[in-house]
Order: C-alpha cells, then structure tokens, then sequence
C-alpha cells in the first residue's frame, strides 16, 4: 500500500455527508439488528456491480437498473434473514415498496433508493415489518462512526464479526475519505462481485470512471475469495460518491485516478479478506499466493482451484500437511503446466516451509509443517516458474461447523 | 434396462477366463488386504480413460502409454495406501518394477500388465512390500466370484462398501458377460473417467470399437458424479475383453454394438452411483435429473451444477428443504434459462412433491418435504421446459464426516 494511503477508523459513514442506522425490524430473526440504511445528505454518482448467477433476486434486478439507468442515487436500505430471491413478481413489488417509502421519509425519488437483501431464498418478505423497519431507520439517522458499525451488524447473518474499513488520501491536496462495510459469510463465491458490500466515499469523481474503477478493482479482490463455491443470487457491491471532499473532481484517468484505484484496492482487499477469513465455520483464513505465472487469468486461476478444493479446506482445519492435495487442486484447474517445475511452500507466523519441488515431496520435518498449518493464518505459496504474472486468493478451512451451520440454517 | 440384459451375481471374475487376488502387503494399512491382482487367462483387448488432471500419477502415465500403444493386456496390479502421485522418475520406476514382478511370474511380458494405486499423495511406494506382496498374489489367484470381491475390498480406501456389477447378454446367440469393481470415495470429481474402476468382460470385440464405447458411456456414468469436486491425479477406468465367451466378435456398429453398448452403460451407472452414494461421510445419494433441457450439454451440465453445491449437499444431510439453494446452484452453471420457467420437485420413497414452479415457491408442506429429503436415496427433479434433453446426475450429502475424513486423512 503507498504512504498517502492512510487506514482511519470507521466504516461507511466515515466520508463525508455519509449517515447510517440499524433497527430490529424482526424480518425473520429475533433479538437482533436486520435492517439497514446508509443516506447521503447531497445527491451521489453510483457504480456497481452483481451476481452473475442466472437467478438473480429481486432487489438485485431493481438496483442493476437503476445502476444502469446512470441517474444519482442518495440510499440504501437492506436487510437480512430474508433474501427476497426466487419470489417472482411479488418480491419485486416489494422492492418498489420499500424504494417508495424510503423516499417518502427522506423527501428523495424511489429511482434513487437501492434495496439489498440477503438470507433465505424462496421466501416472501413481510410488507408491514418492512414499512415499519424502514420509518425507524428514517428517524434514527446518525453520523457516527458508530451508526455505520450498527448498520454494518444489522445486515450479518452467519457472520461473526462486523467488516468495514475505511481509509483517506489526498487529491489536488484536499483530503479523501473512502470507507466500506461487507457481510459474507455463506454462498460465497463471488463472480461479478461478493454477497453485500456497500462503499461510500466524499470523493467527487465521473460516473464512468467510478463504474471502471469497481469493475478493475474487483477482479482481484472480491472476485478472488471463496467459502464454499456457491455464487450467490443476491451478490452485490455499490459504491456511492457524493463529492462532499470539496476535493477537484476526476474526470479523467491520470495520477489522481491511480490514486483513487490504490484506495479503492486497499478497501476490496481489506473487505475480501474479511469475508473469507469468517466464512461459515472457518478457523483459519486460508491464502494462495501463485508467482511465476505465465498469464495473470492463469494465475487467477490457479490461485482460487486451491482455496476453493474441499480437500484443501479440510487439510487446513486439520492441520494435516497432505500437500500433495494442493497439486492436486492445480492440476484440475484448466491451466496446463509441468508438475516437476512446480515450488510448493506453506507459510505463516509459525515459519515457512519448502514442502515440494523437482516433481516429489522435498525434506522437511512433518511437526514444524503442522505448526505452521495451525495458524489462523496459512498461505500456500505456489512458484510456477513459467513467467513473472502473479494473483492472491483468499478461502478459509472446512469445519464441522460449517456443515452444521448449513444443515440447519433456516432452523 | 433392456430385457436383453440380466444382471447376475459377481464382479471382475464374473466373465470367462478371469481370475483375481487380494493380499495384504502392508504398504501403508494395518490389518486389512491392500493389493489386488487381476489376470486373464487370455490375451486382452484393452480401452481406458484416465484423469484429466494435469498432475497425473504414475500408474496413469504407464497405463496411458500401454493402453495408447494399442498392445494385448492380460493383468492388473492395484494397491492402496499410497497414490504414487508428486512422485517424480522414482515413481515411475516402481511401476515398472511392478509390471516386472507380475510379468515373471505369469509368464507374460510386462508391457501387458497395468498398475493402479490410490491413496495418499506425495509418498513413494515401499518396493520391498510390493515385491512380497505381488509373489502372494500371483499364487493365490482365483476364479471365484469371491476373488473378484476380495480384489474390490483391497483396493478400498474410505470406502464403506464394495463396489461390483456383473450383466449377461447374448451376441449371435452365445451369452456374453460383462462385469466389473471401482472404488471411490473422496476426491471424486471424474472428468475423463473415475477414480479406479476395472470392467472384465469375455466379449470378443475390437480395440477400436472398445475404446469408442468406453469414451461414450463415461460421460453419462463416471463423468455424472461427484463427491467433493476434486478431480484426482489418479482416476483410472480400465476394460479388458479377452473373447473367451465365444460369442462373435463385434467388428462394426449395430445392433450387437448397441446392446453391449447398453450393458456398458449398465454396469458404469451401477458403479457410479454405488460410488457417489459411498461418498466420504455420505448419508445419502443425492440425484439430479435435469429434463427439458435445450442440448444434452446444458442438462448435464446443469444437473451436475446441483449435485456438486456443498450447500444443496448440506441441506439434504440437514433433510431441510431448503430449495432456493437448487435454484442458486442451476443459475451460476453457466447455462442460460429463465428462472420463471424452471419446475422443481423432490422426490424419494417417501412421495414426490412440488416445490417451486412459475417464478416462486409453490403451496407445500414442510413436514412432508422433509419426510422426503429423510430418504436415504433423495432425487431433485427439475424440468427446464425449454426442449426435449435430459440427463441425470449422482452425488451425496455432505456431512461432519467428511470433515472428519478429510481432516484426519493421513493420521
């Protein structure tokens, strides 16, 4: 990361202009937060990008056209227990609904009301709690730090730990801010984006460039982590600008926008990682670092075949060196290569460790290879020795915990 | 199943001329057998299909070569325990010692013999053990049908059942038998075929029309199923045909050629699906039937997309219908349809019910969904509407067990 890129406190409401608020509108769960709204006081430039899955839920429909449509956009209001997928023309209304009545409180248009949800597919969302849910947040709209931690929660489902970030920087010497908040933690597989990822920044930037920047950063972060292989319907990451930095707007692509990439990156990264490392049941954050690749789409390639094989995963929960898995998962991935020209290596606090190379196992000791697999952070570290393209992917182990949390998720 | 197929008791020593051994050689396992051998009386016309995956065992570089060479076999020679994969010239060495070992001791030569292993990865093979164990089972051989059963169980690994088949059809009038054992059961994802699989049969019947048949069944037996979706290094399917049945060889397509084709078809659907109800931890076989589809493509890529999502797989073994996991599970296999028109049921001995049709779920009771998916064998039936192509795939229920497999693999 360079050194005008500073990491401050705070999540989405950190930039300027930014509010947020959280209320136990009992969608589905009890006892908790689960539903959100992030406002910005002046109009925004929006950027997104969705779920590839064919199958897309209706709030995912109704934020891609608004996205599309390119007018600004001013709120978002979103929920959990519920994910509003698979419910047809009904599920649709709703999101209508809710655009409608968020408008309606915050005196704004429905086009700029985004709607996200996330939780169970298949099921109906109830109009009255929503209505109420969303009356509450209305009139509990704060700036705080705080708040944008508090909305953050509402939109957690087997996530156990909140994920946002924000950072600052400088352009034409006036400061920055650019903060984010992200929920995994189940069908996560991201192709076009990740499950829920809001962005806010103060920063005044084009439409256009704000749209090209989420889509490059996003190839290599949200779209490089998985969980369990399962592309959710409802992925979604939007990144609202409202320009309130006072900082001049970029218009063009330059050193001003390489800087905002490098931010924008830093954030991406920062959320992925989250999001992998509480995956369902995860103990550990599980990495693939491949170098020496000829292409960075192999590289790519290669990196998330290893986070992503079931037997990787259980390797890693068991703190069992069985390397040769990890060929394995290489070897499947579509990217031809030598096996005999491959280094292999694991790496974390607990030390690093030349585990194969030459084409078989090299010579190392099996107790200090477990310790280092026994960190909550292990990295697999992959030289192809065909090129100089690198890429990073980020998983977590496969737990006991991971099945019970599915096999009884909606229990 | 065509009336003109039976199927009959046994396995590899269930044709003509086949005998079998099994012994216990100690390369890795306590207490149990762990080689097999498996021997024709007679020279053998031979076809296979081997991994796709590009970090290949040794036993698939040599079989590949012998089977490419288009040469008689008369042998197979399998252990468990060790892979022989990530094992460099070393490994391949021991191949051919191996081939050397059955070779003089059934007077043969040892480009006719073929080697399998399966097992951990990365570990060499203990040549000695070999050695002993190959002079037990050249003097052990036996055409008993318990031979061949005691081939299957020695080449086991987290199997909890033997895998065997074996089928009787006429051609000109003289019956014909075709049999045949495999072994599963974690990193199952058979691309080009399955993980280790060997068909006996006393058809007289050309090289070329058996390596034809044996590519066309693969892709809707072996290559349907899925236990974890890792491709292993190892996935053998062999098929000798030595012709001792004394039926007519088949030397062009026709009806002879389409009913052994549809006792192939048999015998591999068998194994598959005894192979993905015998998956590591499984509690259940999982099956998608996609009909409807637009090409034959799309319905097996489709139904495989299901059987292959590790949340569908933990909500059987949850017997909680949770659907909306199917519907993301069609929507990210990269085939294009509109969720609108796509009908699900679930299916077992305990009734059929509809689940979700005309964009949303349809009226149904929850009790009696899950008294469904309690079934040990569960089918997903799922009606495209968009034409006339169907295909069906086999994986089972993901459970603490497979985690616990997987974790402790090697200890």
């Amino acid at each position: 990361m360079s050194d005008q890129i500073k990491i401050i406190p705070g999540g989405v409401t950190a930039a300027k202009g930014f509010q947020a608020a959280a209320t136990a509108a009992h969608i589905k769960y009890k006892d908790r937060t689960d539903m959100a709204l992030v406002v910005s006081s002046e109009k925004c430039v929006c950027a997104g990008t969705f779920t590839s899955n064919v199958v897309k839920a209706a709030p995912v429909l109704w934020d891609r056209q608004i996205v599309e449509a390119g007018g600004f956009v001013q709120a978002i209001v979103a929920n959990s227990g519920i994910a509003n997928a698979c419910t047809g023309q009904e599920g649709l209304d709703l999101c209508r609904m809710e655009a409608e009545e968020v408008a309606s409180r915050l005196v704004i248009t429905p086009e700029s009301v985004l709607t996200a949800s996330t939780g169970v597919i298949g099921m109906q969302l109830p109009p009255d709690r929503l209505k109420a849910g969303i009356e509450d947040l209305a009139s509990s709209l704060s700036d705080s730090l705080e708040a944008g931690t508090a909305a953050e929660k509402a939109i957690m489902t087997t996530d156990t730990r909140p994920k946002e970030i924000a950072v600052t920087f400088e352009i034409g010497g006036v400061p920055v801010t650019l903060g984010g908040m992200a929920k995994g933690s189940g069908m996560i597989h991201p192709n076009m984006c990740t499950m829920l990822s809001f962005l806010t920044t103060d920063l005044a930037i084009s439409r256009e460039l704000l749209q090209k920047a989420l889509r490059e950063v996003v190839q290599d972060s949200f779209n490089m982590i998985s969980v369990d292989g399962d592309t959710s319907t409802n992925d979604t990451l939007l990144i609202l600008a409202n320009g309130l930095s006072g900082a001049p707007e970029i218009t063009s692509e330059g050193p001003d926008y390489a800087l905002f990439l490098e931010a924008l990156h830093t954030v991406c990264c920062d959320l992925a990682r989250k999001m992998a490392g509480d995956g369902e049941g995860a103990t550990c954050l599980f990495t693939c670092r491949v170098t020496g690749a000829d292409t960075k789409e192999h590289a790519r390639t290669l990196a998330k075949s290893v986070i992503c094989s079931s037997l990787t995963k259980a390797m890693i929960y068991g703190h069992d060196c069985n390397f040769g898995r990890v060929l394995c998962a290489l070897g499947y991935s579509g990217v031809s290569f030598d096996p005999a020209h491959v280094d292999l290596y694991f790496e974390s606090t607990g030390g690093r460790i030349h585990i194969y190379g030459d084409g078989s196992a090299k010579e190392y000791s099996e107790e200090e290879a477990s310790k280092i697999l026994a960190d909550p952070e292990v990295i697999a570290l992959v030289d192809m020795h065909m090129g100089a393209e690198e890429a990073t992917a980020w998983g977590c182990d496969l737990s006991y915990d991971y099945v019970k949390i599915n096999a009884d998720y909606r229990s």
